[in-house]
């Protein structure tokens, strides 16, 4: 498990699908030098990442602060089963951030609410009720540009030293698939209405 | 998607399980203001989590001289659909466990080493090869001791303001699933061996 067969990746598509299948990243803030690394929903807008929390959240008034800070989204795609230890490994995509967030206000930070929750919801925003002025004021909405990043990807079979071909053992991958359940209604639900069809169409590689 | 009805969770057990479901975690790495969030497997062993790295690392090589860090584990399990955007959200668990990491040496870090495997592949130490002197040289083992952490679970159904819950639409809750898919065999797979019955008893929650 110890060295990743990864490789970078240099190409801003590909960068582009891995942020596009994510549902959240994990963002960095240090604080009198103790990091914090926290789970945060994400979505590309164009050229940067869109995130939000709490106006409450100490720790994210200090991105809203313009403190350095990382975001990384990694994909568990699988497992790689070398004949050594040594050279088992995951199938994975993981994109890394670097930069320092930006604050949206007005009609910039209503549009980012709407694209956040149509990229975790793709359909969502038609039925959903959009955010009140009270429900704004609650919410910091930041922006990471997508300048400064890099990306690794592995997805390649075992790569066993020659030594170790001969061993008498099965080696491969065995994929890690995600996949949307079956919807369970709110217990509260008033209305006698269907599950959208929105999230049928829901595409299965999200994590 | 803005404010998260997660519960903090104080049950050291509940916390055991998120961490024994977990394949990956993200560590933070702090170097000159700017932080780094890393992804990594991880296991438990007992009181602490293990990881490992190359000793080529520099980030790795911060974290192995006790630098303050923070690794955070999470699994997404499914997206809240609530009447409001506002209480839109998801179901996950994540873990954060703050501290400094020890580095392992000798026997102990071939130990970890062999539950670090069987954390991520159960029963594939039986037939991988262990790690030889050379392959342990390049290899970081690192502990991180389970004593400052915290848990957070979301889990419940969606939480609509009384005045949202006339609104016409579906609400509710749609799970993410992980499986584990259809083993794919090595191109140079030179044994006529076949998929080893540990993996087909994987149990399928990990991510």
């Amino acid at each position: 498990m110890r060295r990743l067969p990864e490789k970078q990746v240099h190409d801003r598509a590909a960068l582009d699908r891995v942020l596009d299948a994510a549902l959240v990243g994990h963002v960095a803030v240090v604080d009198d030098g103790q990091p914090y690394v926290l789970p945060v929903a994400v979505a590309r807008d164009g050229d940067r990442l869109l995130l939000h929390g709490s106006t409450a959240s100490r720790l994210f008034r200090a991105l809203a602060a313009g403190a350095p800070t990382c975001l990384t989204v990694t994909l568990v795609d699988g497992l790689v089963l070398a004949r050594s230890q040594f050279e088992s490994s995951m199938h994975y995509r993981s994109a890394m951030v670097l930069g320092r967030c930006t604050v949206l206000e007005g009609e910039e930070k209503e549009r980012a609410l709407l694209v956040l929750t149509e990229h975790v919801m793709p359909g969502r925003t038609a039925d959903a009720r959009a955010a009140a002025p009270k429900e704004l004021r609650a919410t910091t909405v930041l922006a990471l540009p997508l300048v400064e990043w890099s990306l690794k990807v592995a997805d390649g079979p075992p790569d066993d030293a020659e030594d170790d071909l001969d061993r008498p053992v099965w080696a491969g991958t065995v994929p890690l698939q995600r996949t949307w359940g079956v919807p369970v209604p709110a217990p509260d639900l008033r209305v006698e209405a269907p599950v959208p069809g929105y999230v049928s169409s829901w595409p299965s590689d999200r994590g």
